[in-house]
């Protein structure tokens, strides 16, 4: 009934952002149209150079827009160690929240055989390259505690084992504050098999 | 630490959107960027058209790509209903949800001296002209129900009743389905002051 198309085609394309229903969409779109165009004219250009600039970084594959990412680039970063991790967005995580001060690797999914997804597009033979330069010590395998995470992480230490080269897994367990009746029991039994001795 | 200022500009430049906040930009950009950059470019194209070519109707003030938006120039609306709004958004939500089929006007806010919007921010002139034409036969009042908005409904009827013109308010009540417990004792008050004889 509306000539709207516009607006209509905003909504549906603003649904393409995770999280964003027909609802919250006409909410933005009615907000950035009454109240804040600037805003939703920076948004356009920055989305667009987004989409259009951002690669992945030649030595660690997570999103950069230059050849090599900052991490990778960093002279005061640890070159002797390596984390291992599934997405650009765990790299920030990693970064932001600890004091770790070596290098990443982003695997860019986990291997998941239904979904085709094989050692191929993890980027497991560059991964292998850069552990025969010799510079790493250790491999940190910070992937997440599903099944097949967890297949991943074992199917990388075998060969990184195989190099002589120290695998580490960050410690799955009970998170910090977390109220024990709450944690499920996944992570119970595993924080109680994991135990460490009282210090 | 890192040189992703890209990321970083797409993440704040999100924030613009109501109810987006700095987590949930993230998330959408790395959404965006590992899984759904054809979304995104498709986004930004269209986030770019509509802030740049989207107006307000000549005639009713609601947004179109036109000069007059579809409600204005349909053939089949009753010209002889106009139904006075506050935001294009209430212009769709009556056209979605009722099966009102008059004409609009949008005041595109409400009398608020305290920040300065008088009748000149509402196209009350525009609106008068409006009335004049002699077309109209009743003007329904559908502005919100807090205290400038009732004045803004006030100071309206003040000069369509001068013209001997209709003038009538959408009903104030207990919504559908709502249980009484839960509703607000000013609109419970209103209900009952409201109340009509039982048909």
């Amino acid at each position: 009934m509306t000539d709207n198309t516009l607006i209509e085609h905003l909504v549906t394309s603003l649904r393409c952002l995770p999280g964003v229903g027909p609802k919250s969409a006409q909410r933005m779109v009615y907000h950035l149209l009454g109240r804040d165009r600037d805003g939703g004219r920076i948004l356009a250009n920055t989305l667009r150079a987004a989409m259009d600039d951002i690669g992945n970084c030649r030595l660690c594959r997570t999103f950069t827009e230059s050849e090599l990412c900052a991490l990778c680039v960093s002279e005061s970063r640890d070159p002797s160690l390596l984390c291992v991790v599934e997405t650009p967005a765990n790299v920030a995580a990693i970064n932001r929240g600890t004091d770790y001060n070596g290098r990443f690797f982003v695997l860019l999914g986990h291997l998941s055989p239904l979904d085709g997804v094989g050692p191929g597009h993890l980027g497991i033979d560059q991964l292998k390259k850069r552990l025969d330069t010799g510079d790493i010590r250790e491999v940190i395998l910070a992937t997440g505690s599903t099944v097949e995470r967890q297949a991943t992480a074992h199917y990388i230490a075998e060969f990184v084992r195989e190099r002589g080269i120290l695998v580490s897994r960050i410690a799955l367990g009970v998170p910090l504050g977390g109220e024990l009746e709450f944690v499920d029991s996944g992570t119970l039994a595993h924080a109680l098999s994991g135990r460490g001795e009282y210090r």
